[in-house]
Protein backbone atom coordinates (compact mmCIF):
# COMPACT_ATOMS: atom_id res chain seq x y z
CA UNK A 1 0.00 0.00 0.00
CA UNK A 2 3.19 2.40 0.48
CA UNK A 3 5.85 2.19 -2.15
CA UNK A 4 9.14 3.94 -1.04
CA UNK A 5 11.29 4.95 -3.52
CA UNK A 6 14.80 5.02 -1.77
CA UNK A 7 17.75 6.44 -3.96
CA UNK A 8 20.75 7.09 -1.82
CA UNK A 9 24.12 6.21 -4.24
CA UNK A 10 26.61 6.02 -1.37
CA UNK A 11 24.79 3.78 1.33
CA UNK A 12 27.49 3.24 4.01
CA UNK A 13 28.10 7.14 3.75
CA UNK A 14 24.45 7.55 4.24
CA UNK A 15 23.73 8.32 7.36
CA UNK A 16 19.88 10.73 7.28
CA UNK A 17 18.50 8.41 5.03
CA UNK A 18 19.53 5.15 6.59
CA UNK A 19 18.04 6.39 9.92
CA UNK A 20 15.01 7.22 8.04
CA UNK A 21 14.48 3.99 6.29
CA UNK A 22 15.14 2.14 9.56
CA UNK A 23 12.80 3.43 11.03
CA UNK A 24 9.96 2.54 8.20
CA UNK A 25 11.07 -0.38 6.83
CA UNK A 26 9.21 -2.87 8.84
CA UNK A 27 5.73 -0.42 8.55
CA UNK A 28 2.74 -3.36 7.16
CA UNK A 29 2.17 -3.49 3.66
CA UNK A 30 5.62 -1.34 2.89
CA UNK A 31 7.87 -1.96 -0.09
CA UNK A 32 11.01 -0.81 -0.13
CA UNK A 33 12.51 0.19 -3.66
CA UNK A 34 16.28 0.88 -3.20
CA UNK A 35 17.40 1.75 -6.73
CA UNK A 36 20.89 1.89 -6.41
CA UNK A 37 21.19 -1.97 -5.39
CA UNK A 38 18.24 -3.02 -7.51
CA UNK A 39 19.80 -1.47 -10.51
CA UNK A 40 23.57 -1.01 -10.03
CA UNK A 41 24.15 -0.46 -14.17
CA UNK A 42 21.08 1.90 -13.90
CA UNK A 43 19.23 -0.23 -16.18
CA UNK A 44 15.86 -0.14 -14.60
CA UNK A 45 13.35 -2.94 -14.87
CA UNK A 46 10.23 -0.67 -16.17
CA UNK A 47 7.73 -3.27 -15.99
CA UNK A 48 8.42 -4.06 -12.04
CA UNK A 49 8.58 -0.69 -11.37
CA UNK A 50 5.43 0.15 -12.73
CA UNK A 51 3.88 -3.09 -11.10
CA UNK A 52 5.21 -1.65 -7.73
CA UNK A 53 3.59 1.93 -8.29
CA UNK A 54 0.45 0.38 -9.62
CA UNK A 55 -0.02 -1.96 -5.85
CA UNK A 56 0.88 1.34 -3.97
CA UNK A 57 -1.82 4.18 -2.92
CA UNK A 58 1.43 6.12 -1.38
CA UNK A 59 4.26 6.43 -3.06
CA UNK A 60 7.23 7.71 -1.07
CA UNK A 61 10.60 9.46 -3.20
CA UNK A 62 13.25 9.35 -0.01
CA UNK A 63 16.32 10.72 -1.48
CA UNK A 64 19.90 13.00 -0.92
CA UNK A 65 19.14 16.12 -1.93
CA UNK A 66 22.10 15.96 -4.63
CA UNK A 67 22.44 19.79 -7.10
CA UNK A 68 18.78 20.71 -6.04
CA UNK A 69 17.14 18.05 -7.11
CA UNK A 70 17.06 14.07 -6.92
CA UNK A 71 20.30 11.51 -7.86
CA UNK A 72 20.74 10.93 -11.39
CA UNK A 73 19.38 7.10 -10.63
CA UNK A 74 16.38 8.57 -9.48
CA UNK A 75 15.92 10.98 -12.53
CA UNK A 76 16.66 8.27 -14.71
CA UNK A 77 13.98 6.49 -12.98
CA UNK A 78 11.58 9.35 -13.54
CA UNK A 79 12.50 9.26 -17.51
CA UNK A 80 12.35 5.78 -17.74
CA UNK A 81 9.11 4.36 -15.60
CA UNK A 82 6.48 7.23 -15.81
CA UNK A 83 6.04 6.90 -19.27
CA UNK A 84 3.86 8.81 -21.79
CA UNK A 85 0.25 6.65 -22.00
CA UNK A 86 0.89 5.04 -18.64
CA UNK A 87 1.52 7.66 -16.33
CA UNK A 88 0.37 10.48 -18.36
CA UNK A 89 -0.59 11.51 -21.48
CA UNK A 90 -3.73 9.85 -23.59
CA UNK A 91 -4.31 6.19 -21.41
CA UNK A 92 -2.14 7.37 -18.75
CA UNK A 93 -4.06 7.18 -15.68
CA UNK A 94 -2.03 4.12 -14.17
CA UNK A 95 -1.19 7.00 -11.03
CA UNK A 96 -3.90 9.13 -11.09
CA UNK A 97 -5.08 9.48 -7.21
CA UNK A 98 -2.19 8.09 -5.71
CA UNK A 99 -0.62 9.75 -3.11
CA UNK A 100 3.15 11.07 -3.08
CA UNK A 101 5.26 12.38 -0.35
CA UNK A 102 8.75 13.56 -1.40
CA UNK A 103 11.19 12.64 1.21
CA UNK A 104 14.59 15.02 0.93
CA UNK A 105 17.26 14.70 3.22
CA UNK A 106 19.39 17.93 2.65
CA UNK A 107 22.60 18.77 3.79
CA UNK A 108 22.33 22.15 4.45
CA UNK A 109 20.29 23.94 6.97
CA UNK A 110 17.26 25.82 5.84
CA UNK A 111 18.94 29.29 6.62
CA UNK A 112 21.11 28.57 3.91
CA UNK A 113 18.46 28.78 1.23
CA UNK A 114 17.53 32.47 1.29
CA UNK A 115 18.73 35.33 -1.73
CA UNK A 116 21.81 36.52 0.20
CA UNK A 117 23.47 33.05 1.39
CA UNK A 118 25.05 30.05 -0.15
CA UNK A 119 21.88 28.22 -1.83
CA UNK A 120 20.48 31.36 -3.14
CA UNK A 121 17.16 31.03 -2.85
CA UNK A 122 14.16 29.49 -0.66
CA UNK A 123 14.23 26.11 -0.53
CA UNK A 124 10.41 25.88 -1.84
CA UNK A 125 11.98 27.50 -5.40
CA UNK A 126 13.75 23.96 -5.99
CA UNK A 127 10.48 22.21 -4.99
CA UNK A 128 8.71 22.94 -8.40
CA UNK A 129 10.04 20.59 -11.00
CA UNK A 130 9.29 17.60 -8.44
CA UNK A 131 6.31 18.73 -7.72
CA UNK A 132 5.02 19.38 -10.79
CA UNK A 133 6.22 15.98 -11.96
CA UNK A 134 3.89 14.19 -9.49
CA UNK A 135 0.92 16.45 -10.55
CA UNK A 136 1.95 15.88 -14.08
CA UNK A 137 1.04 12.35 -13.51
CA UNK A 138 -2.14 13.08 -11.61
CA UNK A 139 -0.92 12.46 -7.97
CA UNK A 140 -1.91 13.90 -4.91
CA UNK A 141 1.01 16.03 -3.54
CA UNK A 142 1.40 15.82 0.17
CA UNK A 143 3.19 18.38 2.07
CA UNK A 144 6.99 17.16 1.76
CA UNK A 145 9.19 15.66 4.75
CA UNK A 146 12.10 17.53 4.48
CA UNK A 147 15.06 16.86 6.68
CA UNK A 148 17.58 19.78 6.83
CA UNK A 149 21.09 19.88 8.26
CA UNK A 150 21.96 16.11 7.58
CA UNK A 151 25.64 16.80 7.27
CA UNK A 152 25.41 18.07 10.64
CA UNK A 153 22.91 16.73 12.46
CA UNK A 154 23.95 13.68 15.51
CA UNK A 155 22.57 10.38 15.09
CA UNK A 156 19.95 10.99 18.25
CA UNK A 157 18.36 13.87 16.00
CA UNK A 158 18.46 12.25 12.91
CA UNK A 159 16.34 9.38 15.07
CA UNK A 160 14.06 12.29 16.06
CA UNK A 161 13.51 13.28 12.51
CA UNK A 162 13.11 9.14 11.11
CA UNK A 163 10.18 9.25 13.97
CA UNK A 164 8.52 12.14 12.98
CA UNK A 165 8.46 10.30 9.62
CA UNK A 166 7.35 7.16 11.14
CA UNK A 167 4.05 9.12 12.68
CA UNK A 168 3.37 10.96 9.56
CA UNK A 169 2.80 7.56 8.16
CA UNK A 170 1.22 6.29 10.78
CA UNK A 171 -1.12 9.23 10.26
CA UNK A 172 -1.47 8.38 6.71
CA UNK A 173 -2.29 4.97 7.22
CA UNK A 174 -5.05 5.51 10.23
CA UNK A 175 -6.46 8.34 8.41
CA UNK A 176 -8.09 5.45 5.60
CA UNK A 177 -8.39 2.44 8.19
CA UNK A 178 -5.05 0.63 7.27
CA UNK A 179 -2.99 -1.31 9.90
CA UNK A 180 -0.62 0.51 11.74
CA UNK A 181 2.55 -0.50 13.47
CA UNK A 182 3.65 1.12 17.01
CA UNK A 183 4.96 4.12 17.26
CA UNK A 184 7.74 3.57 18.96
CA UNK A 185 9.87 0.46 17.55
CA UNK A 186 12.22 3.16 15.55
CA UNK A 187 13.18 4.56 18.88
CA UNK A 188 13.76 0.90 20.10
CA UNK A 189 16.51 0.70 17.11
CA UNK A 190 17.68 4.07 16.61
CA UNK B 1 37.74 26.68 -25.29
CA UNK B 2 33.81 25.34 -26.12
CA UNK B 3 32.62 22.26 -24.44
CA UNK B 4 28.94 20.65 -25.41
CA UNK B 5 27.88 18.19 -23.07
CA UNK B 6 25.35 16.85 -24.79
CA UNK B 7 22.59 14.47 -23.63
CA UNK B 8 20.33 12.38 -25.19
CA UNK B 9 18.86 9.44 -24.27
CA UNK B 10 17.55 8.50 -27.52
CA UNK B 11 19.45 9.75 -30.08
CA UNK B 12 17.60 8.42 -33.40
CA UNK B 13 14.43 9.67 -32.13
CA UNK B 14 15.97 13.44 -31.47
CA UNK B 15 15.12 15.72 -34.06
CA UNK B 16 15.87 18.97 -32.17
CA UNK B 17 19.12 18.12 -30.21
CA UNK B 18 20.30 16.57 -33.72
CA UNK B 19 20.02 19.97 -35.35
CA UNK B 20 21.12 22.04 -32.80
CA UNK B 21 24.64 19.66 -32.47
CA UNK B 22 24.70 19.26 -36.17
CA UNK B 23 25.01 23.29 -36.30
CA UNK B 24 27.65 23.81 -34.27
CA UNK B 25 29.56 20.72 -33.84
CA UNK B 26 32.20 22.07 -36.66
CA UNK B 27 32.88 24.77 -34.38
CA UNK B 28 36.32 26.17 -34.40
CA UNK B 29 38.49 24.94 -30.53
CA UNK B 30 34.89 23.16 -29.69
CA UNK B 31 34.53 19.61 -27.98
CA UNK B 32 31.58 17.73 -28.07
CA UNK B 33 30.70 15.06 -25.51
CA UNK B 34 27.92 12.94 -26.01
CA UNK B 35 27.46 11.27 -22.63
CA UNK B 36 24.76 8.29 -23.90
CA UNK B 37 27.56 6.87 -26.54
CA UNK B 38 30.30 7.50 -23.96
CA UNK B 39 28.86 6.01 -20.96
CA UNK B 40 26.11 3.71 -22.12
CA UNK B 41 26.32 2.06 -18.61
CA UNK B 42 26.41 5.16 -16.72
CA UNK B 43 29.70 4.84 -15.55
CA UNK B 44 31.12 8.41 -15.92
CA UNK B 45 34.80 8.80 -16.39
CA UNK B 46 35.12 11.59 -13.65
CA UNK B 47 38.83 12.26 -14.89
CA UNK B 48 38.06 12.76 -18.83
CA UNK B 49 34.92 14.72 -17.53
CA UNK B 50 37.29 16.88 -15.27
CA UNK B 51 40.17 17.48 -17.85
CA UNK B 52 37.67 18.42 -20.51
CA UNK B 53 36.04 20.89 -18.57
CA UNK B 54 39.18 22.47 -17.12
CA UNK B 55 40.48 23.02 -20.78
CA UNK B 56 36.60 25.02 -21.48
CA UNK B 57 35.83 28.67 -21.06
CA UNK B 58 32.11 28.10 -22.36
CA UNK B 59 30.58 24.59 -20.98
CA UNK B 60 27.34 24.28 -22.32
CA UNK B 61 24.56 21.39 -21.14
CA UNK B 62 22.57 20.94 -24.57
CA UNK B 63 19.57 18.27 -23.72
CA UNK B 64 16.37 17.64 -24.01
CA UNK B 65 14.11 18.61 -21.09
CA UNK B 66 12.55 15.89 -18.99
CA UNK B 67 10.36 16.11 -16.27
CA UNK B 68 11.18 19.73 -15.55
CA UNK B 69 15.27 19.04 -15.87
CA UNK B 70 17.69 17.29 -17.32
CA UNK B 71 17.95 13.45 -18.32
CA UNK B 72 18.93 11.17 -15.56
CA UNK B 73 22.69 10.63 -17.47
CA UNK B 74 23.26 14.94 -17.10
CA UNK B 75 22.24 14.49 -13.57
CA UNK B 76 24.25 11.79 -12.90
CA UNK B 77 27.05 14.01 -14.99
CA UNK B 78 26.50 16.23 -12.01
CA UNK B 79 26.42 14.12 -8.78
CA UNK B 80 29.23 12.82 -10.54
CA UNK B 81 31.53 15.20 -12.19
CA UNK B 82 31.14 18.40 -10.14
CA UNK B 83 32.80 17.46 -6.93
CA UNK B 84 33.58 19.22 -3.55
CA UNK B 85 36.73 20.28 -3.72
CA UNK B 86 37.32 20.68 -7.35
CA UNK B 87 34.05 22.30 -8.35
CA UNK B 88 33.27 23.85 -5.39
CA UNK B 89 33.70 24.07 -1.37
CA UNK B 90 37.29 24.05 -0.12
CA UNK B 91 39.95 24.32 -3.01
CA UNK B 92 37.12 23.82 -5.03
CA UNK B 93 37.94 26.34 -8.12
CA UNK B 94 38.05 24.51 -11.13
CA UNK B 95 35.30 26.09 -12.81
CA UNK B 96 35.04 29.81 -11.05
CA UNK B 97 34.87 32.43 -13.76
CA UNK B 98 34.29 29.72 -17.08
CA UNK B 99 30.55 30.20 -18.57
CA UNK B 100 27.83 28.35 -18.18
CA UNK B 101 25.14 27.82 -21.59
CA UNK B 102 21.98 26.13 -21.07
CA UNK B 103 20.51 25.09 -24.10
CA UNK B 104 17.44 22.39 -23.42
CA UNK B 105 14.51 21.54 -25.99
CA UNK B 106 11.46 21.48 -24.65
CA UNK B 107 8.67 19.25 -26.27
CA UNK B 108 6.22 21.86 -25.10
CA UNK B 109 4.98 25.22 -26.22
CA UNK B 110 6.08 28.24 -23.99
CA UNK B 111 2.89 29.19 -23.29
CA UNK B 112 1.83 25.64 -21.93
CA UNK B 113 4.37 26.87 -18.85
CA UNK B 114 1.37 28.77 -16.94
CA UNK B 115 -0.57 28.96 -13.78
CA UNK B 116 -3.64 27.68 -16.05
CA UNK B 117 -1.92 25.09 -18.32
CA UNK B 118 -0.69 21.75 -18.27
CA UNK B 119 2.48 22.88 -17.32
CA UNK B 120 1.71 24.62 -14.14
CA UNK B 121 4.35 27.22 -13.49
CA UNK B 122 5.98 29.86 -15.84
CA UNK B 123 9.03 27.86 -17.08
CA UNK B 124 11.41 30.27 -15.30
CA UNK B 125 10.64 28.43 -12.19
CA UNK B 126 11.86 25.32 -13.11
CA UNK B 127 15.33 27.04 -13.98
CA UNK B 128 16.27 27.52 -10.40
CA UNK B 129 18.14 24.17 -9.83
CA UNK B 130 20.10 24.61 -13.03
CA UNK B 131 21.24 27.75 -12.57
CA UNK B 132 22.46 27.47 -9.28
CA UNK B 133 24.00 24.29 -9.87
CA UNK B 134 25.88 26.65 -12.23
CA UNK B 135 26.57 29.51 -9.68
CA UNK B 136 27.42 27.13 -7.16
CA UNK B 137 30.49 26.32 -8.97
CA UNK B 138 31.41 30.04 -9.76
CA UNK B 139 30.24 29.84 -13.20
CA UNK B 140 28.96 32.85 -14.98
CA UNK B 141 25.54 31.52 -16.30
CA UNK B 142 24.85 32.52 -19.82
CA UNK B 143 20.94 33.51 -20.71
CA UNK B 144 19.91 30.44 -21.48
CA UNK B 145 18.85 29.28 -25.03
CA UNK B 146 15.56 27.33 -24.83
CA UNK B 147 13.80 25.64 -27.95
CA UNK B 148 10.48 25.73 -27.06
CA UNK B 149 8.15 23.20 -29.09
CA UNK B 150 10.48 20.74 -30.23
CA UNK B 151 7.80 18.29 -30.89
CA UNK B 152 5.41 20.15 -33.54
CA UNK B 153 8.12 22.02 -35.50
CA UNK B 154 9.07 21.21 -38.63
CA UNK B 155 12.54 20.49 -39.88
CA UNK B 156 13.00 23.78 -41.44
CA UNK B 157 12.00 25.79 -38.07
CA UNK B 158 14.60 23.61 -36.25
CA UNK B 159 17.57 24.62 -38.84
CA UNK B 160 16.66 28.22 -37.68
CA UNK B 161 17.13 27.39 -34.07
CA UNK B 162 19.84 25.56 -34.62
CA UNK B 163 20.88 28.43 -36.60
CA UNK B 164 20.37 31.16 -33.90
CA UNK B 165 22.40 28.60 -31.60
CA UNK B 166 25.33 29.08 -34.51
CA UNK B 167 24.77 32.71 -34.46
CA UNK B 168 25.48 32.71 -30.49
CA UNK B 169 28.50 31.12 -30.47
CA UNK B 170 29.98 33.61 -33.03
CA UNK B 171 29.02 36.22 -30.97
CA UNK B 172 30.47 34.69 -28.12
CA UNK B 173 33.48 33.77 -29.48
CA UNK B 174 34.01 36.74 -31.35
CA UNK B 175 33.86 39.15 -28.64
CA UNK B 176 36.80 37.07 -27.18
CA UNK B 177 38.76 37.52 -30.26
CA UNK B 178 38.69 33.47 -31.25
CA UNK B 179 38.23 32.10 -34.25
CA UNK B 180 35.33 31.70 -36.12
CA UNK B 181 33.34 29.73 -38.21
CA UNK B 182 31.20 31.56 -41.29
CA UNK B 183 27.97 31.81 -40.17
CA UNK B 184 25.79 30.04 -42.76
CA UNK B 185 27.10 26.73 -42.88
CA UNK B 186 24.18 24.87 -40.55
CA UNK B 187 22.13 26.68 -42.87
CA UNK B 188 23.63 24.82 -46.06
CA UNK B 189 23.38 21.26 -44.15
CA UNK B 190 20.12 22.06 -42.19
Amino acid sequence: MIVVIHAHPYPRRSRACRALVGAIADFPGLELRTLYDLYPDFDIDIAAEQEALARAQLIVWLHPFYWYSVPGMLKHWFDKVLERGWAYGTGGHALSGKHCLWVPTVGGDEDTYADDRANLRPFAQYVDPLEQTARYCSMNWEPPFVVFGAQQKDDAALAADAHRLRARLIAFASERGWTTPAAGRDAANA
